[in-house]
């Protein structure tokens, strides 16, 4: 048997969730949060579920979520693009990831990622045929370098992929980076597939810059975003797509085949939940609050912390700590001092090592401290 | 914008349910029941979202629920060849089978697919690069012609694609089926992709065949199963599938990046209800005594019946009622007799048309006296 996927093992976010649980080490490895989601959400969910609403949903998602979708999309980014932008909900954003690739992504077709990159990224465009064309963000300040990008576009480029608030790295989108795309855009017909997920993850007052906020660029983009992120229930893998009508068309017919419809009594849950703006609007302060805890309780370690714009990753560098290359610090982090962690080089392709690794603060103010207090032991 | 799918729209089973709405008609066509899952199932869900179990699932599935789905099936298929069997839990079963395929089958490769044939079969070959080859089942008794399988198999063919309970036909295999099965595999060495979601639909006193229960078909295959037809919960799209280790390790390499992990709190009550063999032991008499009620009613229709050895589907010929290709049969039908059903020629690459509909029999008995006094009086 000739695998599909040669370099490919089991995703870092299963091992080190394993390696965790094997030493019970605290795990800030694996972006999910340690805390419950609103009460309410979960009576709507058993409300659906006793009502009976546990049979297929329609395969685009529920029409009430895909309304209140749209009317969110529309109060956050502006209305002018999206009057026939199309909402799809789908099994989390990973699927919605791989059902724009296999949409769009023909044989020998170049899409460009910029690393490091969210791993499902590379595996998703090779089994489409795509040939992964990588750029990278600059370092140590992870900013998109545009010339850099430009210098890679060729006539085969299918597919731009990118991400803010960026996963792992923490730094997000500029007024600039929008500005230099869209000049980009004007020159060159690569479509854009736009990883959101932490759309509502954006600190120190600034606003999350959607690709959806530009028409020019909203009209060749598919935007991804997931509900897990933004309700706490990652586990429910619940993820949606927005796209003008002609990508939607074709990312439609790919969706009916990989999962065809996405669980219903979480749909109707959903649906319910979505007019509650207070729990969205609050979410960077939450989180920014959690961010700044665990910086400051970081400050006695000798790990150096990279600036954090958004997500809910903070990156450190530990060289006055290890020599240890990143992946081996990592685990000898898990099972020395009992807290998990990412390390960064697993999400490039030739592996380039910063000598840095991320922790998850998506934890009640305890893991944090707990955590903390192990980490500036070292 | 050139489709990936050229040929593809929307899904059979979305088109006739949207018909159904729109005319007002009752629903025969997708396959989905309309009574509800058994409530404990559903408390064991509730108690899981409010005990916490809201974030990603294992990859794999979890554990719990892995080692309950290898004692049922091992109980159901005999000890031996499962010792090695690996679960792997699935957004459905439609997710599985994309997985299966994306996983082996290499651009170029030939999936051998016997038609009718499930929708998703093909655009999902045809996504990963693959070529399919199309045998067909005999007809009226749609039973697999092996010679002609065997005549088409070519030192290319990567995949044998195979379902029983058969959908759409309701037909099954028989012990000469899996006999014969053997030999070519002793022969060629092509995988096998069984899709056996309707395992607990087999009647008139007869077991499911699976390709578990024969150790040198089962080394090479993957087996596929789906909780939303055992457990009536279509909606929740939880399947899963089988397989020894080395194809294990490859269909989870591209499940990590298809969906990467199934709901968590279905997962939890699934485990929970598992033991529960009663449900399952007794779903066979439950679906007969539809299935014979069914034929009962529609005794006095000029819809003439093809006998239903398992899943939970009835193909009619209507050849005495009208002369329309099925396609316009069933539009007719739901909008004017207002039933909305199936026709079968859409599961055939080249549209043969059988004058055949195919109608969904898991429903309510007052369902299914409604539709059949609707159908008699045409
Ligand atoms: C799908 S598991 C990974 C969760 C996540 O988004 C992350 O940790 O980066
Ligand atoms: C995924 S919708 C189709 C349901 C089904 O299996 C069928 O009706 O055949």
């Amino acid at each position: 048997l000739q695998s599909k996927l040669p370099h490919v093992g089991t995703t870092i976010f299963s091992t080190m969730t394993q390696l965790a649980l094997q030493h019970n080490a605290i795990n800030l490895a694996q972006g999910f949060p340690d805390f419950g989601c609103p009460e309410e959400l979960l009576e709507l969910v058993t409300q659906a579920m006793h009502q009976g609403h546990n049979q297929y949903a329609p395969s685009t998602g529920l029409l009430a979520l895909r309304q209140k979708i749209s009317e969110k999309t529309q109060l956050m980014y502006g209305h002018l693009p999206h009057q026939d932008h199309e909402v799809t909900v789908t099994s989390g954003a990973t699927e919605a990831l791989f059902a724009a690739i296999a949409a769009v992504v023909q044989p020998g077709d170049e899409v460009l990622v910029v690393e490091p990159c969210y791993d499902s990224y590379v595996p998703a465009i090779e089994l489409c045929g795509g040939v992964p064309v990588y750029a990278s963000l600059t370092y140590p300040d992870f900013s998109i370098d545009w010339q850099q990008i430009e210098d890679k576009l060729t006539p085969k480029t299918r597919l731009l992929l990118l991400n803010s608030p960026h996963n792992p790295t923490g730094a997000v989108w500029q007024q600039q980076d929008l500005d230099a795309l869209q000049r980009l855009a004007e020159k060159h017909s690569f479509l854009i597939l736009s990883d959101e997920v932490y759309e509502h993850m954006v600190f120190d007052g600034k606003p999350h810059l959607s690709i959806l906020s530009v028409p020019a660029l909203a009209e060749r983009a598919f935007v991804i975003s997931s509900f897990g992120k933004t309700y706490h229930t990652t586990g429910w893998k619940v993820g949606y797509c927005i796209a003008p009508p002609a990508l939607t068309a074709e990312f439609r017919k790919v969706h009916q085949y990989l999962t065809f419809s996405t669980a219903t009594p979480f749909q109707h849950g959903l649906a319910g939940f979505l007019d509650n703006q207070k729990h969205y609007q609050q979410l960077p302060a939450f989180y920014q609050q959690k961010r700044d805890l665990f910086a400051q309780l970081l400050q006695p370690s000798k790990f150096e912390l990279i600036p954090c714009a958004g997500t809910y990753f903070q990156l450190a560098r530990y060289t006055a700590i290890s020599d240890l290359p990143d992946v081996e610090f990592a685990q000898w982090l898990t099972k020395e001092a009992g807290v998990a962690t990412i390390p960064i080089s697993v999400f490039y392709h030739d592996q380039t090592d910063h000598r840095v690794v991320r922790f998850c603060f998506a934890k009640k103010e305890e893991t944090l401290r707990a955590a903390a207090e192990r980490l500036c032991r070292l």
